[in-house]
This record gives structure tokens, sequence and C-alpha cells, in this order.
């Protein structure tokens, strides 16, 4: 991607993220979009199919990135770890913690977008269980590694942003953090020995 | 509830559930659904406001349910034992197991409907982190005990559905089992020394 063209996505989404928190999102228009970052309506549509992509446009990207760091980590590796080396690479398709921040509000404030946000999870879920049962695990250990493996995921994200890291260096161990507080929630709730 | 009106509601659904099969969810009709239960449709809008709510008229019942058993649960008791407590009560508010799998099979093959679920489930899971947080639980782990115990509530009732059992005796005791399950798939994924 040329430096200029970078620019360009990048000027559309900080116009679209101020129109958006400015004047809601359902007032926005592409053609405002457009004129506040000092580029044509057709520039937009370079970059984005509509103004809901601006939001959502990483997802497809996340859920290839996820699959494929999967694919990578050797095989014979246990689920959940091997989830957990796989979101250590997630960061590569994150954006800057400032338009994740900002974008969580936008989202927040909009039912129609939650929505859409849970069904791109639960897309993105899909295809991790799916990649992990095509790696031999049984199906309640996949459906089970993937729901545990994006909860730890998403509490390690949600932090990571809020504490205003500038880079994601360290994520793979805050990702490890975070499974260590799971295995502490979990093993609290389970009784030492089953009932009989 | 009288016996009758019982057995009326539950004529609908089984009409509709017939319906939705048959000719698919987007083409039945609330009058198909009233006359195949010989009832009326004033009958029908008795129980339900659309023909969505035969699916997902639980949802706000189930809610409320375990929102109500968090609360009976002893003080002092860990965040994820506290749900496991909770939806071992859930059966109270489950269907019987041949409509939760013809239901669930209605869903899968209509995009809307799975949306519908998804967005259900995230309210029901809202409910119960908000339920956990009164109870003094910190954020962090309040989501993840919710997350966790969703998992587990998942798991254990896809089982149990599928295991063709006829009732629910025992089933906070495969809660027990599905959160034993839990705790091996995150055990396995958390190296037993951190990084430093």
């Amino acid at each position: 991607m040329a430096r200029w063209e970078g620019n360009a996505r990048g000027r559309l989404e900080q116009a679209a993220l101020a129109l958006f928190e400015e004047q809601g999102y359902d007032r926005t228009t592409v053609a405002q979009i457009a004129q506040r970052a000092n580029l044509t309506e057709r520039s937009f549509y370079r970059w984005f199919t509509d103004k809901r992509e601006v939001l959502f446009g990483g997802a497809q990207e996340l859920g290839e990135q996820l699959v494929t760091a999967i694919g990578d980590v050797p095989e014979g590796t246990g689920a959940l770890r091997t989830l957990l080396a796989a979101f250590a690479t997630a960061p590569r398709v994150f954006r800057p913690h400032e338009f994740l921040l900002r974008r969580a509000a936008v989202i927040a404030a909009n039912p129609p977008l939650q929505e859409r946000e849970l069904i791109k999870m639960a897309t993105v879920s899909e295809e991790i269980t799916a990649a992990l049962l095509s790696r031999g695990f049984d199906r309640a250990t996949a459906r089970l590694a993937t729901d545990i493996g994006l909860a730890v995921l998403r509490v390690t994200t949600e932090r990571w942003v809020t504490e205003e890291h500038t880079d994601f260096a360290g994520f793979g161990e805050a990702l490890t953090a975070g499974a260590a507080e799971v295995l502490a929630v979990v093993a609290d709730g389970v009784p030492s020995a089953p009932a009989s």
C-alpha cells in the first residue's frame, strides 16, 4: 500500500469517527465523510463499500488472520494453548487503540451496530471452532476452547486499550495473564472432588 | 395457569414448529398456525405477540429466572460457583427437549433468526454480569465468570438435549461435569509458571 493511499484511508476513518461522534451514526452520510476528509466520494468507495464498513471492515481480516495463525501452531499443542498462541498475532490487524476506543463508543450508542458486532464475533467464533475441529479436537473441546479463548482475548484487549498502550509489544504475555485469571475463576467454581 | 390454557399454548407451539419445518419460517403465517392448532388467531395473540415469539418467548423468562436464582445463592460464594448454582435451576423454564431440538433446527435454517438468538443470549449475558457486579465482584471477574458459565451451560444443555433425557433430574451434576471439562481445557492452556 502506498503511503498516500494509507493516509487517505486513515483520513476517511478519522473523518467518519468524528462525524459519528458529533451528529450520530445514522445522520452521517458518505458525502459528509468524504468532504470532511477533503476527498471525493469516489475515494471513499475505493476503501469502503459503505459507512458501516469503516467500523467493521477488519472483521474478515481478523478471522482469516486467526485461522492462518492457528494453522502455524505446531501440531500436538493443546486447544486453548493453540488459540492463545494464535491470538498473540492478532494485533497485526488491530487498529490504534484510540481508533478502537472511539469505535467501541460509537457502537455502544447504536443498537443495530451492537447487533452487527455480535454477528461479526459469532462468525469469527465459528471460524476458530472449525479450525480447531480440522486439527482433530472433538466438538466439545473445540467449542469450549473457542469460548474461553475469546473471553480471554476480549478481556485482554479491553484492558490493553484502556491502559493506553501505544503498541502491542507484550500482548502475548498479557494474554497469558488473562488465561491465568480465567484459570483462577474456573478453579474456584469447580468442586475439588466430583459428586458421586 | 389452567390446564386448558397450557394446552392451547402447547398446541400453538406444536402447530408453529410443524409449519416452520414443512414450509419454512418465512412462509408461515399466524393464521395458518392458529388453523393448524384448531384455534382462532385471537387465541394465538393471547399467548404470543407474533410468530417469532413462539421461538423466543422464553428469553425474558430465562433472564429473570437466572437473575433471581443468582440472588438466592448464599453471599460469599465465588463467581462461577454462584452461576453454576443458579444455572442448575434453569430447567424450570426450559421446554421439553423435543421442542428445543426442533426449535434449534428451525433457527439454524434461518440467518435472521440466528441473529435474534445471538442478541437474546447477549441480553441474558448482560443481565447475568450485572447480577454478579451487584454482588460485589469486579468487572473482569464478572465478565469472565459470565462467559465461562454460559459456555458450560451451552455445552451441557446441548448434550442433555441430544442424549434425549426426558427430564432435568441430575442437570446440576451435569453442569458440574461440564465445568470440570472447562477446567481441564483451561489448565492445559495455561503455562504452569508465568513467563517473567
